[in-house]
């Protein structure tokens, strides 16, 4: 089959077996969806080789022990645990010390005609869900985990750091519960989506000095180094920043801010499939106009190259 | 009278006029101590120019209004807030946008024959406390409101980094409260006063890996960089790391293994005096291995040079 991957510092599309894990369900991927986190493992991120790939959708073609699953159009949360541990036994192998990632730790990826997960791993998609709104579970799940880790409140005063993608979900799948959310970012364009659905929005340059160190939260997602800082702007003493953003390469940071005004900083990184699915299914967010491209997997290195251009936002690739 | 002064990147003791807010509480002081935020000042960090010094204990000189309060022995809070805000009106002036801090922020400090504070600030230190005891107030409040923000069982796992005078004190405040804590650091013959504590210690060099990643909470008391970086190693998935220390400079950090394993990062700046009071005054907890040296005030700029050299814990200076 073919599959997107990077190896020895090389980002092809490369002729590989199909994989035949007998304890594992083979998914047969309809669409996948590149993540900023692609790109930065193909800048050495991580130190992942292989297919690259964990936003997909896709039909299940074989789940031994688990016909029932068979022909369903199913998601599938990215985390893959031991099994054993007591976070695996509790259901939540997220932090699983021995677990494999889809696309990014010890386990070929999404870019391809088939991957395999464990049966535990997938969900069904509802309906109402279309392929393409199904591709953002992952991405929406990321986002929408922050409430799992942050109180939330209608009158938390939220600030967003970053109009990319993921920025964009977290503040479109806000704006949905806050009326006290703003949307930072670089490119009206971008912003102007969020705008459309209701998110108070502001370019970076032309923030209000009077705003700094008033928001009780501000979620980093910009994936950029300066954004860290202009976090700590906005954030009011013993307030919260969280980060969501993983790159390459260590940022510098103003640690002793940190400790003046007591911040909390919370780093967040896969949120859990089942709301964020809820979510999509009530209809309420339009994710099409993050939609930038669409190629075929045997283009997967161009569109790579896409996803990485200026004001290009999600990049799906078809098998 | 006489003042340990920073100004124009000078370290110099200068004969100043004595404080004359009317509005404040004349004290005049009997023992300082030199804290490390003091050696970071002198090179430059948080911008301060004046008289330095934070920790001290004196005897009230004068206090218009408050006559009850002259001739007392008393320690004091360093944060003055404005008076007005939510906060201050909350009685908690410590992040008062309006705030200045003693010898840190707008405001002289304590080493010097008398300083100023408002009433409110002060606390009378009660007999059985010793002068060089109650200097200690002021880095023992810091150490112990840690537990303000970060819950603390007695089977929370906490590793505390660096063995200098603030990781010591967080270390013999919690050894007084918890079996599950071990202080790391480089110097044997520090490690060995929290030792003789009953406190278990380990030198950075010989930290087994075994334990790396198992701690619920890192204290990073090392005033660092490397220190976060150790932090990281010891806290396990979804831990907490407590930020302590201040210093000029902006180091690097892996950001990313913050947001893989979802760790949570709490500034901790300076602790309320009462509690830390109640400790000292219960006299279990032994502060003498913490003092290395003594020094007239005259002499401060070689106090300050003592309090840099390796090896040296607290210096005191008496006017």
């Amino acid at each position: 089959m073919k599959a997107l991957q990077f190896t020895n510092d090389d980002l092809h599309v490369a002729d590989v077996p199909i994989p035949s894990q007998d304890d594992e369900v083979l998914v047969r991927v309809v669409l996948s969806g590149i993540c900023n986190t692609d790109l930065e493992i193909s800048k050495g991120y991580a130190g992942f080789e292989g297919t690259l790939g964990h936003e997909f959708v896709g039909v299940v073609e074989k789940a031994p022990g688990r016909t029932d699953l068979e022909g369903k159009r199913v998601v599938g949360e990215i985390n893959a645990g031991c099994g054993k541990c007591a976070l695996c036994r509790a259901k939540d192998p997220r932090h699983c010390l021995s677990r494999t990632v889809l696309g990014i730790h010890g386990r070929d990826g999404a870019h391809a005609e088939f991957l395999s997960l464990p049966a535990e791993n997938l969900l069904e998609v509802p309906d109402p869900v279309s392929d393409q709104q199904a591709v953002f579970i992952e991405p929406l799940a990321a986002a929408y985990g922050i409430y799992e880790q942050v109180p939330l409140a209608n009158h938390t005063r939220t600030a967003i750091i970053g109009d990319g993608k993921l920025g964009l979900l977290t503040a479109l799948s806000y704006g949905a519960t806050s009326s006290s959310t703003l949307l930072v970012g670089k490119h009206k364009e971008k912003l102007a989506i969020a705008e459309a659905a209701g998110v108070a929005v502001s370019l970076l340059d032309e923030l209000d000095p009077a705003i700094h160190k008033t928001f009780d939260v501000v979620v980093e997602a910009s994936g950029s180094e300066s954004g860290f800082s202009t976090a700590l702007d906005l954030v009011r003493p013993r307030g919260k920043i969280v980060l969501k953003s993983t790159f390459s390469g260590e940022p510098t940071w103003a640690a002793s801010r940190v400790v003046v005004d007591e911040i909390t900083i919370v780093g967040s990184r896969c949120g859990r499939f089942e709301p964020a699915l809820r979510l999509l299914e009530c209809g309420k967010l339009d994710l099409s106009p993050l939609v930038s491209d669409e190629f075929r997997l045997a283009d997967g290195v161009a569109a790579m190259r896409r996803a990485a251009e200026p004001g290009v936002l999600k990049v799906f690739l078809r098998p």
